[in-house]
């Protein structure tokens, strides 16, 4: 493929026609991590219910905003999300908050976006819960690591 | 500020009381990057108007994104935005691109938030556009550069 | 059953896998009432076209929250509805107006949220358009009636 | 008073004019509660961080959707919220939680609407994540306890 | 004034600063009309409660959507509107029904979008509702009527 | 047909229940356009990615508007939209910009609201970003050019 399939002949922007292709299982992983000084990883750690649950609000969070995707993503086609779930690693020595999503759908267009939209918004809420003792923290290695279903096949990232 | 203020004595969350605080001018500046292949990047270089104009429609997603920002993190204040723009900034040796938020109101609460999620919906949608040419991208560095206005002053990155 | 199923064995919240679930017609049905002073039931029930269609609109309010369930509800899945109307019926003895909803979809999940959600939005309406003259209504008896559709079979409330 | 405000003389709806009316703080505090078998109480309370923690999860469902009141209650104006709360209250021998929300802003307009939506949304979220294991809940005596600020100035439910 | 004020200098798109402008009274009326065939309108105008309230629908449409401008116009500034109203006037010779809008705000920005957008969707109502019997209506005569407030001061339309 | 399907035997509006309806391809085409001053024409025209990309923008307002459709038309059926493309078309001799949308899905209802909707918002957008300029821009001739699917099958504009 070398071309962007998201623009016609005259570089006009569309929605992509997927009316002909076929329903399939569709699974995309994303991950990405926000960085933090180490007072402010503790912290989230101490949480929990009682100091207060940072990672259980981000993960409704990121739950919530995978249903936006299509209203966030101006091609992107709406489609009904059959599983979401985030999860969150962290690593203490780099004072670093993983957080990895799991997208389904059954249809005609994949879920790479819906799992990435996911991680951002994990992200941006744990960077917000966090901002008035650490505006410093910051987001990367945002990707996505896998993807089956559809006519392009499995994808696995390198 | 020791402690989150996200969350009461009791650890639960609410949506902070901002009532008292003044209004004045807040100010936010964000950035991030999305790294892809030297193809990918020639592509969206060469597009523009006649074969597709990724960074133009990266630039709306975001502008539309900063408004929704309140709707995305659970515990933001809504605002009204005085004013946001978008730069984009190419490095051809990295094959990489950078987003750079600006966003601005007037009022009790600032604006930091509405940035960061600029650039992140930005990044998203350029991700988006290029996918099927490119699977691997990675969005990163994505930071507040600096702030001013509110009772905590002005803040730069360092 | 005996846990709950939007919570994984560690007790994360996640949007349920359904991508395995057969699709079957759903069908739901909602009911909920409000009270109010006798002074403001006959307002009500004198309005219509002439002085206010507080149920018209109230009904309206209804029909388009329940398509933003899965925007509400934070472990909800989107879902296309096929059918959704609402009825009231006016208790003048009582002073009480009383909303159901059916709703209706094909799917791998139930309407019961949808349902649910149209019976609250729209009384809540109804409170709105009432309440300088009536702040003290009260919502109540706000339940699912009956559900069809799905592996969990019929149910009827007792 | 003597006619809904919703409605100008030809019985038309329309969203009032504000405009005239002075900026004053404005608080809310409106409640509600679910009743549910013992069983579902005593699930919800072990629940928590290990198990699942439901009322957690309800109190950010609640908080967003309060946001969402302009947008759910067709006459209602827009707002900025500056504070919302959402306090749950477990009743063991009645089997029942009820929630209680305190909204605020300052402005020309109330927040009654707001406080009672977070407590209908918050009560729709328990009844979602507990349905699979008692669809019989019921919801109710949902009404606005207090409000202050505005023309009508202090009101207090009896 | 001889440039697009939505672009910079290098033609980006941007949120344009408002933040320097006073706050005034913003008032902004405008219209368009719906043309159908004669049975149509003979539908719409024996409608009313006991056949279907088309217009009455229409009218909360137009009211919900004008608090979606910000939302759907993509460099509108987000604005709390303090009045909405529509009024239809039915032109029984020439079968047309024409909407008129009048929204009004306090703020730094005009709400000619907030009026147009509410036009529109009133319009796109009608036309949902009555296209099973009549899918040619025609839509059309959009337009500003008239404007007040801000910089720019009075406008009405010759 | 000799009523509106909206609504009940007791002119009660409701969804209609499509759940019986067969899932076959569904495509609309609608169009409209705005008229403006010469000058804004030239503009408009003389744009672009240096000087301003009106069209473009609008364009991507245009897809992002007919995804949100069942939200802002009441009864409208919330669906997955498979494709949505828009055209313009600049007429210079009338200073008047046509859009033209092509909008599918496949499944049980229409898209002919899809293809409307996109239409009037590409407009307004147009509207907004040149009204500084010239606030007499007048929208007209939004129409359904054709239709094929469904039970009422082909149908063509006269």
């Amino acid at each position: 493929m070398n071309k962007l399939t998201h623009f016609d002949d005259n570089g006009q922007a569309h929605m992509v026609n997927v009316g002909d292709k076929p329903h399939s299982l569709r699974i995309a992983i994303a991950s990405g991590s926000i960085s933090m000084l180490p007072a402010t990883f503790d912290m989230i750690a101490a949480g929990g219910l009682k100091k207060g649950d940072v990672l259980g609000i981000a993960r409704i969070a990121g739950i919530q905003a995978s249903k936006k995707t299509a209203e966030l993503i101006p091609l992107c086609h709406p489609l009904a999300l059959t599983h979401v779930s985030l999860e969150f690693e962290s690593n203490q020595s780099q004072s670093k908050i993983r957080c990895q999503v799991k997208a389904e759908t059954t249809g005609p267009t994949g879920v790479e976006m819906e799992a990435l939209t996911a991680v951002q918004v994990a992200l941006l809420t744990i960077y917000d819960m966090c901002k008035a003792v650490d505006r410093g923290m910051v987001m990367g290695e945002i990707k996505l690591l896998e993807k089956s279903g559809g006519k392009s096949g499995d994808w696995v990232s390198q």
